[in-house]
């Protein structure tokens, strides 16, 4: 029998495509790391891909445990939910007081806070930590979102520093706050990347079935525009995309990919926990419920063959003045989308205590993550001027940015309404705008529609207290 | 001391509006009430208001609960939440077998069904029944809701039919569906009132700021609509808000109301269950969004003085024709809120196993509650004729109606959207329609997307089973 040595700096429990690239980036660092699969057919792959050889898989639970160096740091990237919790109950037999445990997966914050409390009462230092990136933020950089117990934290800070991205030679990763902090941001990074995903997809649909654009156009456009002030990691894939073709085929992939759209769920966990914290997000509200849209396929097809809102004729339109509205556009509609994000991020922290740095948060995001953008340094100062900003919209570049692009926005969204092409979330956008800068709204009139009905009280400009009002002799309904 | 005969033919806990106006609406019907509350103020005022004597207010819980005659029938009015734990709780060791507990809350429906499992596990019949109709509707007929204990709802029907509003003869209360499914159906019906409020509001915002009428004008035209096809509660009573002045005031009491919706919660349960079980429904998600954006004041009014979109000189605009493509947008905005909750309905209905009967929904929707409306006899129709209909816009009369407003939404957005006034309740309304109507979508983008940066797979046209791209050379990220 083979005797084990404690050996290794960092364990890792998952080594599927995030896990696997994690152990690569750290090994490329000099971090030897030990791997561990139920599925044993991902082990000769860690192994494999190794260059280093720093890493080493096992398909023994404990020899992977008694393989790290105590005290351990061992991270688990297993798909968010029970299974969490059962590695957990199989792990804590095993593991010593003074371990670090860090669940780097997508999981649920509320998860992640009963997590926290329950190891803290097994001895056990717990992070849960949002990772952003996807194979490529893994293997080669990516931003990291940790949150909870700050003593673990520091332990692995070089670990952390070493593997993630870097820009202008910052880390992408900070400690975030206390409790399931790290995987409440990570939820709102990607509650802000659900929004522009769909902004993009409209974007496409405008180019595509407006403007008749074919691929390679439309693939011109995308990458034209990444190299301007929408440069992000969403417009230059989007750009890749509109150019691949399979080997040995003679058309674009995305061509014979179906328009349904599938959902993993942190989105909808965005737009729900903002709903909780009485928080506006319409962009991203939006973009779920498209997504949710997007899977009537049969039901959509049925009532495309119902109702045809003629399209104007195309000889007319200018696509050069076209595209350049629409790039207007997109840059409104984008900022609008992360003010949003950012302005739940404040809010949330207020209400869980959190004590979130936004201008940080900001920072990391900067590089290795999905929602990465030039933008994101504008954001970047914006927090780093002013810590007590509150809102994106108040700051003097963006005030501007958003003057300068409005006009985009406005033309473009009465076209699409004009011609029967939905846009939603480029309408949610600048409705949320709009709405936000209305100093006087009709409002009033819903606190006295729920006073009339069901005696739910309104509130008075300029005097204080609540009021009730027996609006109308009461009478038989209906 | 007074010997308690146990004479009353039903018992109610919480003697608040509600619940003090349906033992008043079951007194005129015959039925004789108990009633208690903690709070003994309200005693008094049920027997004063009570002309037909019938009803007596206890502050006794153990001699209020022996004034019923067994086997009992109490219903609770009390706050949703923990207070109906605390009420079940004090009741469950005085009650027997067999005896009817009915919670006629807003309650959210996982509380119902949790309350339903445990109270049959001590041998009681419980229901949960929305009731919808505010103050007015409790004393003259309410639309009910009740689902769950349905051997309980045959003993309770004929006082429910007695009090419960009347259309064409017919009662508004069916037995909805097992469980939670009566609590469910009010928070979607709570759900489409917050639409069709929030759609009030903006079309109040574009009356009064966009078109400049006055109070007085905007009464009579709300008047004149609600005599047409937007004949509604929520239309008359906004009519009526707009003339409505304070004894001794010289001036309508909107004006004095602050510009800050309250909210109870059951309209952010819609939108989260919905975005659970995949189903859109973006007007009511944006009416959520709205009346939390409304709260923040104080930032409204500060980017009100940064952000200042000219409006268009006013005396080129014809009231006369802006009104008419206002009611046209609002009807076609209606149709779409209603469309999407009942989507709402029939897709919880397969997700719940609740086996709703849609037609009958809309039929007891028809008088008593909140958004009762002459269309809901178009969506009744529609239902009745076709048990199986998929959804609201695939029927003839809706596509006719549909069809014949579609100009007046376009119109009436692209006007506000040049004009800087956020109608995004409007713009989600249509939004939807022409999102559900894309045989073709962008969707398959977001597809693609997922699997460029995750590998989440993606579907293809035509052939089954998910594929996995490699899209691009793995790069260095940023």
């Amino acid at each position: 029998m083979e005797t084990i040595q404690a050996g290794f700096d960092f364990g890792m429990i998952g080594l599927g495509t995030m896990g696997r690239n994690l152990l690569l980036n750290m090994s490329e660092h000099g971090i030897k790391g030990a791997g561990y699969d139920k599925d044993t057919t991902k082990i000769p792959l860690l192994e494999q891909e190794d260059e280093d050889h720093n890493t080493k898989g096992f398909d023994d639970i404990t020899a992977f445990i008694k393989s790290i160096k105590p005290p351990r740091a061992i991270m688990m990237l297993v798909p968010a939910g029970k299974i969490v919790d059962d590695v957990l109950e199989e792990l804590i037999p095993l593991l010593d007081k003074g371990d670090i445990l860090i669940d780097g997966g997508n999981s649920f914050f509320q998860d992640t806070r009963r997590r926290d409390i329950y190891l803290q009462s097994k001895g056990l230092h717990f992070f849960g930590m949002g990772i952003s990136g996807g194979e490529e933020g893994a293997r080669y950089g990516p931003s990291m979102m940790p949150g909870g117990d700050k003593t673990a934290y520091e332990v692995m800070k070089p670990i952390l520093e070493a593997i993630a991205a870097k820009v202008d030679g910052e880390a992408c990763v900070t400690y975030i706050g206390p409790e399931a902090s790290g995987h409440f941001v990570k939820t709102v990074h990607n509650g802000i990347e659900y929004g522009l995903m769909q902004l993009i997809a409209e974007t496409y649909e405008y180019l595509k079935y407006f403007l008749k654009l074919d691929n390679a156009a439309i693939a011109a456009l995308f990458e034209k525009w990444n190299n301007g002030r929408l440069q992000s990691f969403l417009i230059e894939i989007t750009s890749e995309i509109f150019t691949y073709k399979e080997k040995g085929e003679n058309h674009i992939l995305l061509d014979d990919i179906k328009d349904e759209a599938k959902a993993k769920g942190t989105g909808k966990w965005t737009s729900q926990i903002a709903m909780d914290l009485d928080v506006p997000i319409p962009t991203i509200d939006t973009a779920v419920a498209m997504r949710n849209l997007s899977i009537y396929k049969s039901l959509r097809t049925l009532l495309g063959d119902k109702y045809k809102t003629e399209t104007h004729p195309e000889e007319a339109v200018d696509i050069g003045h076209q595209t350049k509205l629409l790039e207007d556009a997109f840059y409104f509609a984008m900022i609008s989308t992360y003010a949003q994000g950012m302005h739940l991020l404040s809010k949330a922290s207020e209400a869980y205590k959190y004590d979130l740095n936004i201008a940080d948060i900001a920072r990391i995001w900067r590089g290795g993550c999905i929602i990465r953008s030039e933008f994101l340094n504008t954001i970047y100062k914006a927090y780093s001027n002013d810590k007590e900003l509150d809102h994106l919209f108040m700051n003097k570049n963006v005030e501007s940015e958003l003057k300068e692009t409005e006009t985009g926005i406005r033309s473009i969204l009465q076209t699409a309404i004009g011609n029967g092409l939905g846009m939603p979330a480029f309408a949610a956008s600048l409705g949320y705008f709009d709405s936000l800068k209305k100093a006087s709204s009709g409002s009033n009139l819903i606190q006295a529609q729920r006073d009339f009905f069901g005696a739910h009280q309104y509130e008075k400009i300029n005097v204080s207290g609540t009021f009730h009002t027996q609006w109308t002799g009461i009478k038989s309904s209906k």
